[in-house]
């Protein structure tokens, strides 16, 4: 998107990104999960993030509902509103990592053109997309909100898996099957990755 | 704002605030600088910034350019876009503060209004308002990237100070004389008043 407003240039800060990383002692990037309602998502960024900050590093949660309360929420769930939000989240990740934070998003984040569009956002490298591939049977079985039954009564429009499309990665650089294996695994997984790609020092 | 979209709750990190804190070494505040165009702002939160980082705590800016090229970019300077900027900083900053950064953030904020919303949105006593209070004449003087010039001449409307009000702040926490006093001066101020309000530790 090109900027609407005129006269505005790019400020560079007088702290280098190797400063931050000096100071924290660790790299930063955006873990950006998707996947179904009720897949996971929520919960194992929450857990990858208490783990992140037990190992030392500064790690923040940008939940899909903690957003649409605040920064979006004059957002609603049509496509347009759906891709404006995720531009807005890849925006306010991209300062995180800048800031040097890693991010963990819990979007269902349906579209691959707006995950595409989001991975554009950051600088090369530091999207890292985790796919919590949990099959829609099971998300639709654990219903922990009961948004399934309420779409599958027609009362919630445009409900992902339902009566809107989910379209799943086709090279994620994490994939978790959180319908087979429990939580500690799955954190494990994402720690290993981050260690693997230097984020975290082995 | 309500939010547009229902079905959404604050989602509650496993990670206590006071966790971050001790991992820091510090709180965690938005440091609100407002200001007429060209009084310093930006290169007062850049200073500060770097101060900060020096001394081991994780501090960002939040330039009101950098924000109008990424998150903002759909925005320009009505009344209207210049709330919703305010709106979206706001939020932005709340959520870096949560996750334990000091921001600081540069932004005309013409209205007393938008500023007022800004504070409401944080929790008590995180939003410090830093009055950066140089004359309207010598900014005309500086007038480093030749805006006043060119709103003098007709050529960008509603310009802050020209053609548009600027609201002086009431009570701001912190005013700087950014006329009379060098960046140093003015950036151990900011220091000083961050370890009288224990964000930093003395």
């Amino acid at each position: 998107m090109q900027p609407k407003s005129e006269n505005v240039v790019w400020n560079h800060s007088l702290v280098k990104p190797g400063e931050r990383r000096a100071l924290l002692g660790h790299g930063a990037v955006t873990l950006w999960f998707t996947g179904l309602s009720g897949s996971g998502k929520s919960t194992l960024c929450n857990a990858v993030e208490k783990r992140l900050v037990e190992l030392g590093a500064i790690a923040y949660v940008l939940d899909g509902d903690n957003v649409r309360v605040g920064l979006c929420a004059d957002l609603g769930f049509e496509p347009a509103d759906r891709s404006e939000n995720i531009r807005r989240v890849g925006q306010v990740a991209r300062l995180f990592n800048d800031a040097g934070v890693i991010v963990l998003t819990a979007f269902i984040s349906p579209y691959r053109s707006d995950r595409s569009s989001a991975r554009e956002i950051l600088p090369a490298g530091q999207f890292v997309e985790v796919f919590v591939d949990t099959p829609l049977e099971v998300c639709e079985q654990r219903d922990v909100k009961g948004l399934y039954a309420r779409a599958r009564a027609g009362e919630i429009p445009e409900f992902t898996g339902i009566s809107a499309p989910y379209e799943p990665p086709e090279a994620a650089e994490i994939r978790l099957p959180a319908g087979e294996r429990d939580v500690d695994w799955c954190v494990e997984r994402v720690i290993e990755y981050l260690r693997q790609t230097d984020v975290l020092a082995s």
